[in-house]
């Protein structure tokens, strides 16, 4: 008998008719409910037993975690909570779970232990909504890109430059690290290396794209990238996703109209596509903030940031206007700000961010024309001399969501940019070349795949909204 | 004026309209005809200048290479070749190209040539329609999955185990490697690197993506997997792109049918999708064969080629049968075989693979119920005691290219094989746990994303198929 899923049973059509069904029990109560889940949906299907045609072994099993096979009748439900139930005829245990040891037990657990159970985590209500959010903006994303025109390139992970200058970098090799070759010098020998020099993770897949931008016109990446960093906190990881489309003969104007056009696409998809498990997230975010003083709730529900970004045009401020504001805002003069804005140049912090986006222009924010000196070395100059062609796309709750820029597209200009940042130019003799044979002006940007994911699951801690995360100190799985 | 892109402009839909288009010259000539190409398609649109309004200067740049922008009106054809032509009102240079300079010039390149242009070779018709092809592939993955009901899972990339065993691994590390730490018994003091412990790239998704099997029931992996090995050949790289599903539920049998059926769908998505790119190719194709002696060259062309695997039912065959067939075919009697089959247990090698395919069975074959000695620690022991439920896509050209098998989900029998195989239970706990808890019969194959790619395209190397190829002694861009 084929098997059917959970999903499109609690959809009705089979009503009436005999179907059969495998999952993993969440519940089991009055020795006569047990509530299945087979991963399709957040929802669970009641399977009503008949404990007195059940032998005792059986119904000694029927435990939480446990993989059960049921075949039955799906007919209207009497109960509260459910509109079809399964009638069980026939129920066979496939796998058995210990209470007694399986860890995941009806009952709140921490987000903190269940990431030691990553490998488990997942059949819970809260991280298989999570997951299956995370896989529909996915799809989202290469959906959005291939109707509009785009490749999708597999940029290099194992990368022979440092030369984006992102971040600290893990080092891929072969060599025996007890006993490495050294050259006369003493000095590591990584001509003997795997790739016959020193290599690493790469931090961003942009400088490759821009190759294929440059033939095919519009191009994106959807990779892994790499950091290196000591960063204990929410908000980082050493190993995460990220969405990086770059386009030949789009300039910065472009570049925002395609962002934000992009974005909305995902969330819309999302809402669309994702509403039962939008739902069970938004009521317990709910949850979650009543245990909060006031203050620290959040404005908006869920669903409501959700609306905020695609209901809203995004407004579009330069970095300089936006440090005007700052100046004169309430909370720079009464320095409630950790970081007091005193003047053009500054780096702006995430409580910046999400003032210009929460509190003063109730809309998500689209900042460009940033300082030259706080930006980096690839972006393209203004004439003013001072500010660069980039712009970041603020979000409420997160902050920065997406940074791009024009791309410099002027050999002699980059050249120069390249010397003064010391960095070798050996190094990016291809990306130079972009510059003499055809070069025009091109776009792009960069979109952490994960801060998409807790903007729309409405989780804080990255670390929950990537499968097995990896930071300082934790590889593990 | 909003930029055309010169796919639609081929469709002839703005007949005599004005047209605004961007792009890179392939070709000028008679100082009359430009044929420009924007990515978009692998055929060039012919704009026509009229030489004696335009600047001796910008004539001068209108070479192979040259990024510039047109404005004209669209008009039919006069020419032989195309049905439409741009009448090229304005035209600007956007980036120069200088011919004396420019490596891709309007002329035949070997192969070899344009690996170590890799940042260029996309400008050429050949490699614009390899990574079109390649980005319509990865698109139907995704689709065929997502219309499935399958999640998408990023599983991890760095990893703290070696334990799937298939192959020698990249060290990812932050430690000096001039002046590591060292333990009070002088070895490298891996606690102190980033992780707290060794770790290395990836070889396979596949454990990881069993666990989210067990909580949402059908999931796939799609991301880069590594190989520390040697092989300085046409079909292996350091880094390549693989795809793994895995289903709960689900039985070798019905693991032949997922990859039966997902193979079909990719490989008729790209006969639909990318039409005038693969035209191209197969010519090619038929050039290069011509240049080959009569006993080398295919017997199919390209597209012969994927309608064979599209229209056919894959032949599902014992590893028992088809020793028995190989023992007996010719090619054994006579020694005409590299490697000669004389017994059962034999690992086959790509010439048995394709003898069966494209001599034996003239059809796609699956084989099934390999020796478990010559498979992985985590399939599904048969009964026999000797095979295990392990199952390989055959197809011609190429040999395998689907692994897959029911893994194993006796927690007792798995647990004996771990230890038989010398892996420390310590890394593999978390694996093991799966058949502790809810356990139940689950499956998956994997598929290097690359041989696809290779096959779909009619190319021979596969440092051709993939952006920037990563192998032994080059990770150059």
């Amino acid at each position: 008998m084929k098997l059917d899923n959970i999903k499109e049973l609690l959809g009705g059509e089979k009503l009436l008719q005999e179907v059969s069904v495998k999952g993993w029990i969440r519940t089991f109560r009055s020795n006569r409910f047990i509530a299945l889940n087979d991963g399709s949906t957040i929802n669970n299907i009641q399977c009503v037993v008949d404990f007195e045609n059940i032998s005792e072994k059986i119904l000694k099993q029927l435990n939480t975690g446990a993989a059960v096979s049921i075949n039955g009748t799906l007919v209207e439900s009497q109960g509260k909570g459910q509109n079809v139930e399964i009638q069980v005829k026939d129920i066979a245990i496939l796998g058995e779970s210990n209470p007694e040891e399986y860890p995941i037990q009806p009952k709140k657990h921490s987000l903190e232990f269940l990431r030691e159970k990553a490998h488990l985590r997942v059949r819970t209500s809260t991280f298989s909504a999570i997951m299956r959010v995370r896989s529909s903006l996915s799809f989202a994303v290469h959906q959005y890109f291939n109707q509009n025109g785009f490749n999708y390139v597999h940029t290099p992970i194992i990368t022979g430059s440092d030369a984006e200058g992102a971040g600290e970098m893990f080092r891929v090799s072969t060599l025996d690290i007890k006993n490495p070759p050294l050259t006369d010098n003493k000095e590591i020998d990584f001509k003997e290396d795997f790739f016959g020099k020193e290599t690493n993770l790469t931090v961003s897949g942009q400088l490759e794209a821009e190759t294929y931008a440059m033939g095919l016109g519009k191009v994106y990446t959807f990779g892994p990238t790499f950091r290196a960093e000591n960063s204990n906190t929410s908000r980082h990881l050493a190993e995460f996703w990220m969405i990086e489309p770059e386009v030949a003969f789009l300039d910065l104007d472009g570049n925002m109209d395609l962002a934000e056009d992009f974005i909305k696409y995902v969330i819309k998809y999302a809402l669309d596509n994702c509403k039962d498990d939008l739902e069970f997230l938004e009521q317990r975010l709910l949850q979650e903030e009543k245990t909060k003083p006031q203050a620290e709730r959040s404005e908006m529900t869920l669903t409501e940031k959700l609306h905020f970004v695609i209901d809203n045009n995004f407004k579009r401020v330069s970095y300089t206007e936006a440090i005007e504001i700052l100046k004169n805002s309430k909370p720079n003069k009464k320095k409630k700000f950790n970081y007091i804005i005193e003047e053009w140049g500054a780096d702006l912090q995430s409580e910046h961010e999400r003032y210009l986006v929460e509190k003063h222009f109730k809309t998500p924010v689209i900042l460009f024309d940033y300082p030259a000196d706080i930006k980096a070395f690839y972006m393209r100059a203004n004439e003013d001399g001072k500010t660069v062609r980039a712009m970041d796309i603020l979000f409420p709750g997160i902050g920065e969501i997406v940074g791009g820029a024009q791309r410099e597209e002027r050999y002699d200009v980059l050249k120069e940019k390249v010397e003064a940042m010391g960095i070798d130019e050996k190094e990016l003799w291809w990306y130079l070349e972009l510059r003499k044979f055809g070069t025009a002006t091109h776009s792009g940007f960069g979109l952490g795949f994960e801060r998409l994911v807790l903007f729309a699951t409405g989780m804080t801690n990255i670390r929950d909204v990537i499968p097995f995360p990896r930071t300082p100190q934790n590889a593990e799985f």
